[in-house]
């Protein structure tokens, strides 16, 4: 079985949520790859960088200094951090970009109304399955940050949920794999903030009256998509719940078409 | 013949030096690495951040924000412009710290008269050869910046020449290495400011008069010193020079005991 695990910013950020994570993702059994988000280090930098932060739904807008910044911080302080952590618990990590290995290519987003900058959006084909597998082979687990590249010299800003999403897609062709979604909650909540109302199975048309009735809104939509489009390519299975349950059958949503 | 490639900051600053620098790294024959330092990005970026570069005896005094700048600038942006621009022109590379595959490990160095910080000195076994092997064996070039770490959690800064130094020192038990420290210049100048006056031989007395004559002086004696040193512990060659001249066997200063 191979695991995918995406942890966003919000775990990233939270020491005492983050180091529990780190060791329940070593404790999963079989290969395995980390995907992460951001955190607020790229804001912090930003702002210290004189950056005004456009996001426009739900999406950075990634001008050339933007990217620099990202860049920095995805690939450069939040992966080697994540790496050195999991290394010191026995874990053999390899902290990734998409241009390394030539593992994960983007295509620059075409401009219509907005135009994102440097915006990468995953194709069909983006993942290098075999160099991807190759360094699986040799023993290494890889961290991947959500930086993409479009094999023209240019590196990319893409959605963490997505390159997760495309990674189990491109890897459940060789292998069964589970792709988790963690957040710091148990997993989508019938009543937001009431913990345990997480639902324990949620399919495509629980998700549909859900959005009508605004019980799942902003990038929760967009990590929804990415987990069924994941189920209906392929997947075996896609979790979304709360990292302290990464090992544990039960308690979190489990998604099913 | 395993080729192991310093470049410098200054080369990563020149766009006009970098491009032909680096296809002439792609151009050598056999497995190689590149091992680059870091630029101006890392002082930009600590001036933006309000810190103040602190440099005794040519090394950065690195504090716990400083340490987060250079991974920030090292491993982020400078090692994945790099890794981006060699895969364009399809060279296989993956950018690495340290930390990655826990790949180079280094002692914090130790407070004596002063606490240099977040700072690592390497050691005999700091180089993991099996994975690093394992990794060029099943086709991936390395391209490594100079953070590395303690195995406990903690990415340190290290000096580049060194860490060049120690991997081609590594790999010469079971490689024929050559070891070239890259500049923006010819190689070891008689006469500073006079291009045509490089050494086209130098040896460890050369070198010591040269230090003695002040003709050698600041970075450039830690760079010999690490260039001789791994001579004298079995690396095939070593040349100090340009990179417009990498795949040329002249015009060029080759080291010699």
């Amino acid at each position: 079985m191979l695991h995918i695990v995406k942890i966003g910013g919000k775990i990233i950020d939270d020491k005492a949520l983050l180091n529990p994570s780190l060791e329940n993702f070593h404790a999963l059994n079989g290969p395995k790859i980390l995907v992460h988000g951001g955190g607020k280090s790229a804001n912090f930098l930003s702002h210290k960088m004189g950056l005004r932060t456009q996001i426009i739904e739900g999406r950075r807008i990634t001008n050339r200094t933007t990217i620099n910044v990202v860049v920095m911080s995805y690939a450069g302080l939040t992966n080697k951090t994540l790496v050195a952590r999991l290394q010191a618990i026995g874990c053999n990590t390899i902290g990734l970009s998409g241009a390394d290995g030539n593992l994960i290519r983007s295509n620059r987003r075409p401009v219509k109304s907005i135009d994102y900058g440097y915006v990468g959006d995953l194709y069909e084909k983006s993942i290098n399955i075999y160099n991807l597998s190759t360094l699986m082979k040799v023993g290494f687990v890889p961290v991947f940050c959500a930086i993409t590249h479009d094999g023209k010299g240019n590196l990319l800003n893409t959605n963490a949920d997505a390159i997760a999403s495309f990674l189990a897609i491109s890897l459940s062709k060789t292998h069964k794999t589970v792709l988790h979604f963690c957040l710091e909650k148990k997993g989508v909540l019938r009543k937001s903030n009431e913990e345990d109302s997480f639902l324990e199975k949620m399919n495509v048309d629980d998700f549909r009256k859900f959005k009508q009735e605004n019980l799942i809104t902003g990038g929760m939509i967009t990590k929804l998509e990415n987990a069924f489009e994941a189920l209906q390519k392929g997947v075996n299975q896609v979790n979304i719940g709360h990292p302290y349950y990464l090992n544990k059958s039960k308690e979190k949503t489990i998604l099913c078409l």
